[in-house]
């Protein structure tokens, strides 16, 4: 089976909005093994999107559609497909009841646009819309062809898609073995061209599954593709590959799928119940929103730092001034006095910190833009009987040169950070 | 002018990049006042791409493609439009030279399948690239039509669209007042309805310049736009339609274009010569990472608290413990003792609080998720003789109801608590 995308809206092709809907039907009609050949945008204009829908019919099995679903004057979907589809539109007395309860529910008065959104061409399946007003339509068209029509936004679309639009699509194919099951390997502390160069074998004879890398910023991640009849059969086929790659970068790995770092660590931590303060100059409160960005961080984190001047590293985390003349703001002693502060004073098992010169200014022959010093300092830790490794009292500092833009310098040093925390709670650190 | 956009790159219909190259080039055409009907993203697949480069040369004049400009084999862009522009592909001895100082330049040896991208179509021109290694290219086809040939990594294709494409599509233009001029007036502290509401006149009657007002999370823009010979032109037609829209909504108009409510904030902070600190807790560092975000911050951010835990709160804020257990730590007397602790700490001339529940759980009947308190705490200004109004001592505190998942609650509580140290800058708070 072969599918087209189509994306309605001239706000679109203005660029007024990122298509993401593109990127989330992409990766879905992959996973559902459809090849897609074409994605067209086109404008809200009846001539142009009647073309696209001719075009795409002859060219594929099965065309999807975004946008244009909406109640006023220029969403033009619903009309251009059932003319396309030689079907004539009729108005649903269901889905007007449907409608104005959903309105009522909100204390709001149907109006005589959104009836239009109740019109469907006859023979088409209607899929209902829990978020919003437009529901989605399946349209039978020549040829044993269909034409499928979704709502934009994307809070809309993506439930009806995998609610109604997957097990469609599912049961259309039978039992053929099209499923694509994929798993990501997520590292932290090895360059992409490093990991590339350990798993130059498997990268070369890859066949079944498939693996590709990717860079993100700080990170690496490695994915693992392959089409099966059901999710255990790819497993199998990927497990293999998978405890290759572990036994020889396992070290670096540190989640998998959508496992961030910060909820790697946090999963470290609480595991071992142990509690991590945060000390932060240039990255200014990034490392603790990674950490609080998860839920139930409370249970392991309780307050953080952010001295962003001199002054507040003295004040609150006592880091002595003469230091910070002899020194700089930007040092190893400084980065292990502000992670020795952060320990006392929060009380916490274990304190990070970060200082380092993010630009676009303030960077120097001796300390260009991008210079970052990190200390961790901790309590140590004898294990809870349950078989972690115990873990040593003491501080540790390292620096690193990142790149990038002020931005990019910053979140590389956050993920610098949590990866620190993440390999002492491991044990990495002698 | 009408020009067709092309992206190219089977990873883009497999959803594993965002296509973001596509609201680029769409802002970007719309500002230089060119139409744009159709984009199209096809695979790395030779015939494919011939189709589709056939097509976008019959319906438009200008047609653009990014993407398979690179060295491997699958790299097929600069093949494919030499052929359908019928131009033999000749060896660029000039690029050659030009590609192996460039490796030379990095430690590097330039590898034979980089001569591939020294091939140059015959009469086309090279745009030079200066972050990468893949040239682009402008080659003249049948009809007085046009191929342009963009690289696909957005740091390579941005700043060549800036340098090389941008003067040659204004060049091509002549005189013709074409060029988009656009403004957007950044409100906050207002909904997108109720802005609506108070400029029915001017958007039912909207001509020249178009007024359309986008909701983003706990802010609303307001895009004026319109169409002259130059800049100022333009912006003499935008004046006074901005004229009547700041008296009736200035007081929530906190920047135009691109400037980020923290930028705005921190000018008013700078202009004044204060400063500012935070004591977050649901937000976790957010607001100071927004306000760091901004260089030269350092003037007016010395120090923000991130008290997570109620213990924090009392160790690092003298909150009162009693108070956290009669009252809850989501409520007004801890958001003001929070404030309070966090401007006598820090010594700032103004401290902002945030405690609420960003959920998933936590939420009560009586405090939902997205319930958040917020306080503001400061020590009074009496202006600097340079004409700003002076501002009172005090402490001010207000709840609000905030919608969306944790990062929703948690970006809007960040923006709410910015927006109060906007109004109390400007002399809002009573």
């Amino acid at each position: 089976m072969i599918a087209e995308l189509v994306f309605v809206g001239t706000e679109l092709l203005l660029g007024e909005i990122l298509n993401s809907n593109a990127q989330y039907l992409g990766r879905q009609m992959a996973m559902l093994g459809v090849d897609v050949y074409h994605q067209v945008v086109v404008g809200d204009n009846a001539a142009r999107l009647r073309a696209v829908f001719e075009q795409a019919l002859g060219r594929a099995d099965l065309v999807i559609a975004c946008g244009g679903l909406g109640p006023t004057d220029d969403d033009i979907t619903r009309e251009v497909a059932a003319e396309v589809a030689g079907r004539p539109l009729e108005l649903d007395e269901g889905l007007v009841a449907e409608l104005e309860a959903w309105f009522a529910g909100r204390g709001r008065k149907m109006t005589a646009n959104n009836r239009r959104q109740c019109m469907v061409p006859r023979g088409a399946t209607v899929l209902p819309n829990d978020r919003g007003t437009a529901p989605g339509l399946i349209i039978p068209a020549d040829g044993g062809k269909t034409l499928i029509l979704l709502p934009g936004p994307p809070g809309e679309m993506r439930p009806m898609f995998a609610s109604h639009v997957v097990p469609y699509l599912t049961a259309r194919n039978g039992g053929r073995p099209l499923r694509l099951v994929t798993r990501t390997l997520r590292f932290v502390g090895i360059g992409e061209s490093a990991l590339a160069d350990g798993l130059k074998d498997l990268l070369e004879n890859q066949t079944d599954p498939t693996i590709a890398p990717y860079a993100k910023t700080g990170e690496v991640h490695l994915r693992l593709a392959t089409r099966a009849a059901d999710e255990a059969e790819g497993r199998a086929r990927i497990a293999p590959v998978e405890a290759e790659i572990r036994a020889r970068f396992g070290r670096f790995l540190y989640g998998v799928d959508e496992e961030s770092l910060a909820e790697a660590v946090g999963r470290l931590l609480a595991e071992r119940g142990l509690t991590l303060s945060t000390a932060e100059s240039c990255t200014g409160g990034l490392v603790a929103r990674y950490i609080t960005d998860v839920p139930g961080s409370s249970r392991y984190f309780g307050m953080g730092f952010v001295t962003y001047a001199n002054e507040a590293k003295v004040r609150f985390l006592g880091v002595p001034e003469e230091l910070l003349a002899a020194q700089g703001a930007v040092s190893e002693p400084v980065a292990r006095a502000m992670a020795e502060g952060a320990l006392q004073r929060s009380g916490a098992d274990v304190a990070v910190a970060i200082t380092g010169i993010a630009g676009p200014d303030g960077g120097t022959p001796v300390k260009p833009v991008g210079t970052v010093w990190f200390a961790l300092a901790a309590r140590g830790f004898q294990g809870d009987g349950s078989g972690e490794v115990p873990l040593p009292a003491g501080v540790w500092a390292e620096t690193a040169r990142l790149h990038g833009d002020r931005d990019g310098v910053r979140e590389r040093a956050a993920t610098h950070a949590l990866a620190l925390v993440r390999r002492y709670l491991l044990g990495y650190l002698g």
